[in-house]
């Protein structure tokens, strides 16, 4: 959450007449993402008409050959009526271009607030919204693969070390050797695969009232497990934020919602629990590396890594595995 | 330059429902200012009106006891047809609220960019509109006393410590101590005094082409020698960054400029250098402190006291008082 590059108004003005967007009259850094610099930038058309932008500038964590995979990704689902936010394409009609050797792209801005305290009604529209682009995504040619998949997990796992995770939680380091083994084992080779968001948290979507506005921050959209991308959605809405409480109203709400577009088989149900287990172990894996790799003092705030620890738990005990029947969704 | 303080979009919401702006329908956490937490905020009106605002929640840096005085000048001034954006004042006709114990106001957003590279026609507009809110502001009853005037410096340079000091450049804290001096026995004791900015820095300046759009940050705004805020809009604006080169031009249009609005007395155009060592003291000060408060590695980027040290031996070097005479401007 920063701006890691500094751009003068001068620049910012060259960068913007770059495209046939009006006149740069205001531009402020904003606090959005975690790892590239973002400005909301505002044109005047000649015409007198005022819009609003998002300007990207892609810093060291963005593999820039991935790129047009994500902006593609982001016109292809606008053009078929998903809720994101368009790219904006240069007087050259590329999609992003080079200051100094960074990339950055103009991306259409959405209005909408991203909520803290998701009512069933928002997370059954979120649902939807997920729903509505894994369809919507069937047709995209392009694909990615996952870096955050099962070996991922297994390679952040490796360079966190027992030690580094022990100093987390003293049982941490045991218990996610014994779920990455398991994970390993049983994951499923089977289910049905598509583009993918792979980080629908709350932060990524925009929600007017009881309405998705806009979901954002494809930046780690991938081809994966479709009911992968559910899991991880799952997760990401249906938990207090430490994962101490599920919430079921919230979950059967998810999964109503997204199958109000995309009915889930019996398989992919069935898979859910597991799929939640890796969607935990996923988000435990790299809020351990950044735990340890941010100082305790630096301004970013650190994701307790436990919060997907007790998720894991939760997806983990047979128990909880009623929540994704049908029967209790119904 | 950050978001101190995380609120959530119900709070965020229920914060702006306290203000007759119509429905939040945007919040995007900003990084401008060094102490307080800032959001640009968009409303939608009934009848589809999209308007912008600024958030400003106040940090500990911010006397609570002030902003009565902050906010009443802004309003005054907008009043007044200067270039500042007035606060909102909420359904109670409060020009700020609290929230769990922290001070917020609601101010009008203004477009504008801050340059970077002022040429002399946007320096010459940023004289005229500092004359501008030197005029407007006389009728303004309040007064506020410059905690950063000669025995704030002193304060400062005591607590950084000829050690401290000297950690930065070998030479520095002599140079203080003898600049000290000087400006203690010679600091100017008659001059007009009014309410100043005191901080006009082109940060602080929002411009579209050559006019100015706005003026903002008025948090370190004071009653103080009116002619100070001249010399620390010069200090500000015609050097470079690093303070070793000094541009006539920009400072033949700032004093023009201002001029066209409020002419300066004699005695007020001699004390230009004297006025120049002043406020470069101020800015040494205040950075050698932050300099010395700032651990290297924080996201925060450490400002050059050196910057100010050079600017003041510009100042105290009597063969650039030429550069203040009448007729060198004329």
């Amino acid at each position: 959450m920063a701006v890691y590059t500094q751009l003068g108004a001068e620049t910012l003005a060259e960068i913007i007449a770059e495209f046939d967007v009006g006149t740069l009259i205001s531009a402020k850094g904003i606090a959005e993402g975690v790892s590239n610099s973002n400005w909301l930038i505002e044109t005047e058309s000649p015409d007198g008409e005022v819009t609003l932008f998002i300007l990207t500038m892609y810093e060291q964590r963005t593999d820039l050959s991935d790129l047009p995979f994500f902006l593609g990704l982001l016109d292809y689902l606008a053009e078929n009526g998903c809720p994101v936010p368009r790219t904006i394409h240069d007087r050259d009609n590329k999609p992003f271009r080079f200051h100094e050797n960074k990339a950055l792209a103009l991306i259409e801005f959405l209005p909408g607030i991203s909520v803290t305290h998701p009512t069933p009604a928002q997370v059954h529209a979120v649902g939807s919204a997920l729903a509505q682009i894994h369809r919507a995504a069937a047709g995209f040619g392009e694909s990615r693969a996952n870096g955050l998949g099962l070996s991922g997990w297994r390679a952040l796992a490796d360079e966190c070390g027992a030690d580094g995770l022990a100093a987390i939680d003293p049982g941490l380091a045991g218990f996610v050797e014994r779920e990455l083994a398991f994970l390993e084992e049983h994951w499923p080779a089977d289910l049905p695969r598509s583009v993918i968001h792979a980080d629908l948290f709350p932060d990524n979507v925009l929600m007017l009232g009881d309405k998705v506005s806009g979901l954002i921050d494809f930046y780690f959209a991938c081809t994966d497990i479709t009911a992968y991308d559910v899991a991880v959605t799952h997760a990401a809405w249906c938990f207090s934020s430490d994962g101490a409480s599920f919430d079921p109203a919230l979950s059967r709400a998810l999964l109503s919602g997204y199958e109000d577009l995309r009915p889930l088989s019996e398989k992919e149900r069935a898979a859910l629990p597991i799929l939640g287990r890796g969607a935990s172990m996923r988000f435990l894996m790299t809020r351990a590396y950044d735990w340890m790799n941010t100082p305790a003092d630096a301004m970013v705030t650190r994701k307790d890594p436990m919060a997907f620890a007790r998720r894991l738990e939760f997806y983990s005990d047979p128990v909880n595995a009623v929540c994704f029947n049908h029967d209790d969704n119904s």
